[in-house]
């Protein structure tokens, strides 16, 4: 097994100094599941830093999930955040410093990406997109395409802070590129983001796992997707009493759209009532045998990626106005599900 | 199947008429998992008193679980939190007005405690505890037991807001009379309690579920989970690194204590990372391979009821000071787990 902190970049050394540089005495860690086992060894180097550490133990799936009410509550006067970039938009309501540790994978994309371009024979129009784990290498995969006599597009969109990087729910630097591209390469781990470009697009997408090493053709993952969401659509269509979620989660936290939506729904003879939730999980909304579908304001993906985990409907806001005949099917395939 | 708000009372009256009074705009709902069903109807008596109800869908297992953050979050002017008492200590800590709606059961105890008398027959001095929802009964219960001969012993301590009550993780209304008495009878639904009631005491315990309709012996049950107890710590006291957890819900976040231990484990050689959590969960435990034992300073139920779920041992403080070779397993178990 390769060991974790090869595979990627825990800056260390940046890490040490900034928390002697700002004489921190009380770090809160928090780590996406994927990097959880390496909390040891940082509690160790945050330790011979000379600051107490705590590891944030809850689940965490993106920069949305900062942890500020916890660093309150801990009186920590510092918050190191691995795995994710900075959200824009979360900027104005941190009131404790964060660090972000983006892990950057030291991974040669070399390989899988030529085994990509097998695949992207069909076209000559390339958009190119990836996270923040690999964006930079996005030039050096640019390279390896334009070699092989693709025309490359990366899109940069304001409040992304990388040419080219998405996240499990923002793909604008996809779609701003979209309609010059005949096809799409996603470089990164898994399938999830490279299911999300495929909703978010409807542009043949390739995805190359270089943790794999393999590349292979996501769509046919990606529209059993939107197969279920048409399913779970036109279920929740039928139903008369809607849960409207609002999650607490910081950066997932829109009331303002649960209030919209649940006015929406009453005024289409429908029952809503409001839920707020921090985790979103099937055993949570099990407990509410009588509400027939939900429509889910936090993160989009949990509809997109994870509903065929639940037993009734869990739709984004958009799939909801499908639902209640405010929107037509064809329209929300085309603007894209994300 | 009997309905619900028949079984129990959730006081409409009051709820309406409090939010009248409190001119209230905005009220956020907890409930435990039993009533989660009743949302729907709760929703809308809030709804019709005039304010904005906002079902909180998190688990909440306890008045310790106070929902403060989420109603700040989301602007809530008011708290309504059913099926538990106030906790006293937590009064200090509350910004925003708290309605307790105790979620009194509507339902006869008598054929279940004459029921429960043949199992006390060997037995003249009585202990008798239950919990908040049957409180009210108490005087009925002592009436049927002293009819059929027995000294009835009911205890009442500081920060208990009722005789006889118990939570699940406070018994100190048994531990006070458990010396004058022969066994315990516990008046309630479900085992949690009358489990917790013998950890507490040692003393024979008998059941007697008014909602299932029978008594039983809960003794063995009981014993199983202490013998798990002694497994734990045994495999616990091999471990080199351990995971001290920080509850994160306001009534079972015990920072000092956590230090404490963590400074406790180090001098006796151990590793100890602090983790910080919500929701203690055998799924966020399992992120972190390398950690080989638990110790919780968060609900001791956690580790006293649901051992079981987790593939690792998961001790209270005073286990850990087993496992470490500071406290005597017979000391430990003479003084009751709870």
């Amino acid at each position: 097994m390769i060991k974790l902190p090869v595979l990627f970049d825990l800056e260390e050394d940046k890490v040490k100094r900034e928390i002697i540089k700002r004489k921190a005495r009380r770090v809160l860690v928090q780590l996406p599941e994927g990097l959880k086992p390496e909390a040891p060894r940082i509690a160790s180097l945050i330790e011979e830093s000379g600051a107490l550490p705590i590891i944030s133990a809850d689940p965490c799936y993106g920069a949305c999930d900062l942890a500020l009410d916890e660093a309150e509550m801990l009186s920590a006067d510092l918050i190191i955040h691995y795995g994710h970039s900075e959200m824009e938009s979360l900027k104005r309501l941190i009131d404790v410093p964060v660090i972000y540790v983006e892990a950057k994978a030291n991974i040669s994309v070399k390989d899988v990406v030529e085994d990509a371009l097998h695949y992207l024979k069909p076209w000559n129009n390339i958009g190119l997109v990836t996270t923040v784990q690999h964006v930079h290498m996005i030039k050096k995969i640019e390279k390896i395409l334009r070699a092989a006599g693709k025309k490359v597009y990366i899109g940069h969109e304001p409040g992304l802070k990388y040419p080219g990087q998405v996240l499990g729910c923002d793909y604008r630097n996809a779609k701003a590129i979209s309609n010059m591209v005949e096809a799409f390469l996603f470089v990164g781990g898994g399938v999830f983001h490279a299911i999300g470009l495929f909703l978010a697009t409807l542009k043949p997408t390739i995805a190359a796992d270089p943790f794999e090493g393999r590349a292979h053709r996501i769509d046919d993952e990606a529209k059993r997707v939107i197969n279920k969401r048409w399913a779970d659509i036109a279920e929740a269509s039928k139903a008369k009493r809607w849960g409207v979620i609002i999650g607490l989660k910081i950066g997932q936290f829109n009331l303002e759209a649960s209030l919209k939506i649940k006015r929406d729904l009453e005024k289409c003879g429908k029952e809503a009532i409001l839920l707020a939730m921090r985790e979103i999980t099937p055993e949570n909304l099990l407990e509410f045998p009588t509400i027939e579908a939900y429509v889910n304001t936090a993160c989009p993906r949990i509809s997109l990626y994870e509903g065929r985990k639940f037993s009734k409907p869990v739709l984004t806001p958009r799939e909801t106005y499908v639902a209640i005949g405010k929107m037509k099917w064809e329209e929300y395939l085309k603007s894209g599900l994300l």
